[in-house]
Order: C-alpha cells, then sequence, then structure tokens
C-alpha cells in the first residue's frame, strides 16, 4: 500500500467555506483536491491500494481509503465538496462520511503512531532530501508532504527523524510531487517482474559483448550460463550456452540492437 | 520550448457553459484545466518555456504562451474561466483575449502545419508508443496528447506518421502525462549539466575498480586521465592520475560510497 499524508496549514477545519472559491475563503483547498486527484486516478479507474491522510491545521484529519473509496470524481469542485462533507460529521470518535472518507481529530504525532502501528514506513519529501534515485523505497511507504507551504517549526520537529528524499532540483506542486512518486514506483514494480530471455549465445567472451553494447544503450542484461549436460564435468574453452535476459519493457529494443549490430536473435 | 497539445472532443467551443459544473454541462473542462496547470506550474513559479496548444472539437484553438502568460492560477475554476472569456473574443482573426491567451478558428491538420512551419517536433504521447527511455526527445518536442477520450479516427489520420512514445504501462490522465515528461525532461537537463569532480586517484585499474563499484549504484562515471607534465614522453606503469566525474547530483552519493568502500575521496 503506497500512503501520502498531506499536511494543510490553511484548510479549514469547519465546514463554513464555498466551493466556488477554494483558493481563497476555503483556504487552497484546491490544494489537497488536485492531491487526492493524483494520488488517486488512473485513466478511466481508481488506485485501490492507495491511502490518503489529510491533517487539517494540526487538529482534523481526514483519511481517503482507496479500498473502500466511492463518490470521487477527478474535478477539484467535488472533491472538495466531499471534504465539506466530512467537515460537517466530525465528532468525537472517528466518523465515514462517505464511503471510503474517514474524519477524526487527531495531532501529528497520533498521525505518525497510528502509521508506525500499521508497519507503514514514513519519509518525507522535500527538496533537502536524497535524491530518489539513490534510495531505496521500502514497502508500505507513507509520503509526507506540505500543501503550499513549507512544513512548519512544529511539524518540523515532529518528522526531524524521518528519512528524507528529493525528487529533483525543480520546485513542484503537491499533486505533481505525488505524480511522479507513482510513476517511479510503478516503473520500479514493472522492473521486479520476472526477466526474459532476449538472446542465447554460446561462449561468454560474446556474452559480454553484447551486454556492453546494450548497457550502452541502457538496458541491463542479466547473464545466465547454462552448463550442457554433458560426459565431461567442465566445459571446454569457457563454451558453455549464455542466456542473456532483460526487463521485459526492453526487450524489442534489445533484440533489435542484437539485430542491427550482431546477429538475429535466437528464439527459446 | 516544450509545447503540449492537448486534443479536446467534448469540450464546447461557445462561452455557455457554467463555471459550477466544469465535468458536466462544460464538457470535461477540467481535464484541460488540470492539463494546462500541469504544463506551466512550478511550485509558486510558472514555466515561461511552455506552450500549451487547446484544439476544441478540431475546430477552435486556444494557445496558452507561458512567455507572456498572466492571471493564470492553479485552480480549475479560475482557468476554466480564462478559456470561457477566450471563448467569447473568438472571432476571424487570432484575438489575445486575456494576456498569454490567444484563440482563432484551427483544425487539426492547421496545426501541425504550424508547428512544423516553427521548427517544432511533433510527437504523439500513446500507450501503444516506444518506452521513453528509448527514445531521444529532440529540441523543441510538441507532444500531441488527447483528453479523457482516446484521439478519435479523423485524429489518428493526421497524426499517423508522427513518432509516438509511452509512458509505461500504467494508463494515466493527461495532466499526470504531462507531469512526468515535464520531470524527465527536467532530469535529463540535469544530467546535461557539467560534470563534476567526484574523486581523483593514480592509475587506472584502480579508477576502473570505482567506476563499476558507482556503477553497481547507478551512477555512471566518466574518466578523464590527467597525464602530469613530466620529462618523461609517457607516463610510467600506466600511473597517470585519473579524475573521476559524476553528474552533480550524484556527487554527495558517489563520494559517500568511495568513502565506505576505499577511502576518503580526495578534494580538489
Amino acid at each position: 500500500m503506497r500512503r501520502f499524508v498531506l499536511l494543510a496549514h490553511k484548510a479549514p477545519v469547519v465546514p463554513d467555506f464555498t466551493l466556488n472559491d477554494l483558493p481563497g475563503s476555503a483556504g487552497r483547498i484546491d490544494v489537497l483536491c488536485r492531491a487526492i486527484g493524483a494520488a488517486f486516478f488512473l485513466s478511466h479507474d481508481l488506485r485501490r491500494d492507495v491511502e490518503v491522510d489529510i491533517l487539517l491545521q494540526d487538529q482534523v484529519q481526514i483519511r481517503l481509503v482507496g479500498e473502500r473509496l466511492k463518490r470521487l470524481n477527478p474535478d477539484e469542485r467535488s472533491t472538495a465538496a466531499l471534504i465539506k462533507h466530512a467537515l460537517e460529521k466530525l465528532g468525537e470518535e472517528e466518523a465515514q462520511s462517505t464511503p471510503g472518507i474517514f474524519v477524526s481529530r487527531r495531532t501529528l504525532p497520533e498521525m505518525l503512531d497510528r502509521l508506525y502501528q500499521l508497519g507503514a514506513h514514513p519519509i518525507v519529501l522535500h527538496e533537502d532530501g536524497a535524491p530518489i534515485e539513490a534510495t531505496s523505497i521500502p514497502n508500505d511507504p507513507a509520503f509526507f508532504l506540505s500543501d503550499h507551504q513549507d512544513f512548519s517549526p512544529s511539524d518540523e520537529e515532529v518528522l526531524a527523524d524521518l528519512p528524507r528524499i528529493s525528487l529533483g532540483e525543480t520546485p513542484l506542486h503537491t499533486s505533481q510531487c505525488i505524480t511522479i512518486v507513482h510513476y517511479l514506483l510503478d516503473r520500479q514494480q514493472e522492473d521486479e517482474g520476472d526477466l526474459v530471455l532476449c538472446h542465447k549465445v554460446w561462449g561468454e567472451p560474446k556474452a559480454q559483448l553484447i551486454k556492453g553494447l546494450l548497457a550502452d544503450f541502457n538496458i541491463p542484461v542479466n547473464m545466465v550460463t547454462q552448463v550442457p549436460a554433458s560426459i565431461l564435468p567442465m566445459t571446454v574453452d569457457g563454451l558453455s550456452e549464455v542466456r542473456l535476459m532483460v526487463r521485459p519493457r526492453d526487450l524489442a529494443r534489445a533484440r533489435e540492437i542484437i539485430a542491427d549490430y550482431f546477429e538475429e536473435p535466437s528464439a527459446e
């Protein structure tokens, strides 16, 4: 599950705002609405393995749970209406205002405690962090983001010991950061799929040559040596069969490159 | 300059819609508003080197020119108001409705002609395209995207000969695609900056060892050999000074890795 925790500093904790002025009297609720959209929406689909936890003014938590979420639409106004409705249901206990949306009184340390209890791994997205390529994102990450303002001094105090990662030098909107995190994690998941056979050659020197060529095109290759079942206890001249394995998304291009530079790649 | 060309199939060509129902009676203008936001907004700033060309129902073109753009705000409603105002100014000649927003009657082939005349390089973003990592994006790209619907058969006919690239297997919203394209091009530009000195060693074998280690951490290294000015016409034992150069964004991590595995990296 991917979690995004949004700390909102100006958005109201009472439902007295108009949907016709989200950036103004509604305290930049439009920022939160776009972030919610970026977290959940795929083309004509919802990401069900996502939770968005919004903290309003360090007082009120609104949780959106992808698994159970209904009535969420991509436009800002209808999302703001769901938030407004949630605030109307705010009481002593956590309440479900519409399917998949839960509202309660919480503070940042309480939110963080809950995440730790659930086994989530809190990570702060911040331009001063380590580059995201340098970081291995754990399972069940919970990314903390601020709204249009920086984290407040009291936020910073609570978040001080968490790992920080950065998405690069360009300062972005909250929703854009969420889109990019999803993109990078999606690509990572695609890459974790099984490698596929791209080509078979005899002898490691040739395999190394092809591996080096493909590396020049940013295609990583795993070499798997198949020792042939023979009467000899060892291979002769290192001439065992080597299978060149690539990521599924690189297969077509890798085969084209091998065909251009060497030979028609062998099928299985 | 980066251009995004949005083909909108349902959005109205007359300004008779209400700002209170962008997804409904306004024909999913909310999709266009989010795409415009993704194209132009940075955190508290605008990308000035961007142009967004919207084609409404293959009849009306609205161009937003980053260099001259004023009054654009991140929320959907105010952006929709700018589009509505542009449609009110639609006449025989191209008119500027608000600073940086131009409206005219155009068809898709006419838009494409204009882009070619400007020296732009049209590219279709489509899930069937070649993976974006496999493609070298030319200068002055013009990315064609559809709205919430697929390209129409007549769009497809006009766009048939253009290169197509894909952002991966996950089907995304138009605005999300734009955010990711910006992200990838931003990273590419950062990488094109000057490499910086990470470490100096004596002798190429050791340099190769460190280069291989850093490659395991996805850090590319350029080795620059400094032949020392000496009385000998050649270096002895290949022991010339080798400078290991990395991308600025990899510097801190590369130095950490070298310190962990080898030695404290030498400063300039």
